[in-house]
């Protein structure tokens, strides 16, 4: 198959067909029709089917969708079927409640420890993950086959952090901090930006007859 | 003007845009060409005026954007101007760290509460927010007119409770549980998966080649 460029919007929904996918292999549910897979998310089918279509398909004529199978597919397609290793930069309320959640390391992403400048938190444990001291960064990276690094700095630090790191060999950057980051393109970046969703909420409630649709976002 | 249904795409654009004419506001920068604006932004000229004539423009043929106007404007559309009351269910790691966050405060967000099942945290005040006890949520939003709830509990927890407050007056949930909530189309909700945000993170390190771009998820 020809490598072809994918929407991020294709790529925003495969993470929910893959969460649907996995609650119905849950209940023991083994395939579901294209309709009511599409009744289930919200969607419809042919938006369903053109979406996995950028992948090769995975739905059969008059069968539907084999529950299992398209989960397994859709997680190698997410590359959840490979472990990631993981560490946060930020030992604070947010970073220590990442290091904290466990669904993260459910899904193969591992996260291998917490970094901080405050020398009162280097050396002691956070939700059971060790924090270790800003010098040791780039070492760590390189001697534990760090792929993601975690960012919940103020902006100014994730910007120096993140320009320091660009060369270490990370795969990608999960950016908290409410700044824009300039990487290479060997470095993917997935912003979280929490005041701006905070923002588009008020804006849902302030224009609730140019909201739109509400899922997908 | 009329009403009409704004794309999801552009109310996430919208606080991006805020964010960097707050920076430039900052920087005691009065106007901006449409030029210069659209390389800061890592978005086409036509794309900002397409997103700004939705509202009504703000632009100026031969002068560009007026800096602290736009900024003004963008925050009136986005409904920053006004206070929004919130109130955070789930006293746990995540819900503490967003008590704690400043930056909301700042933009016209006010926590009021944190709510929590645990008797042993109700009573106590985490980031300077006092923890309420369960029973008392439907009332507090009442007398305190909370218009946002947020929810960092788990799923199950989280559909229960949203169902519990549905005809209390609120006008939003952000919700950070893993699940969809069914809701009156009265509220709002802006959903903040981070376990899907790790996965869409995931596969751009994993298919470099199909990633897209990497700004406005």
């Amino acid at each position: 198959m020809e490598q072809k460029t994918i929407s991020q919007a294709i790529i925003k929904r495969l993470p929910r067909y893959y969460r649907y996918l996995g609650e119905l292999r849950a209940q023991g549910i083994e395939r579901i029709s294209s309709n009511d897979f599409s009744k289930l998310m919200g969607v419809t089918a042919s938006q369903i089917r053109q979406d996995l279509n950028n992948f090769g398909g995975f739905g059969q004529q008059g069968y539907g969708y084999n529950v299992k199978n398209l989960y397994t597919e859709i997680g190698k397609i997410l590359g959840i079927d490979k472990v990631h290793n993981i560490i946060v930069i930020g030992a604070g309320n947010f970073g220590s409640a990442l290091a904290g959640y466990s669904d993260f390391e459910r899904r193969g992403f591992r996260i291998k420890a917490l970094f901080d400048r405050d020398k009162n938190k280097v050396g002691k444990e956070i939700n059971g993950i060790k924090v270790y001291p800003m010098e040791e960064l780039r070492q760590f990276i390189k001697d534990n086959n760090i792929e993601i690094v975690t960012l919940t700095i103020p902006k100014t630090a994730a910007i120096e952090v993140a320009k320091s790191i660009a060369d270490t060999g990370i795969k990608g950057i999960w950016n908290f901090a409410h700044t824009d980051l300039a990487l290479p393109d060997s470095i993917a970046v997935e912003n979280v930006h929490l005041s701006e969703s905070l923002m588009r909420l008020s804006y849902n409630i302030v224009n609730p007859d140019k909201r739109g649709k509400r899922y997908g976002i």
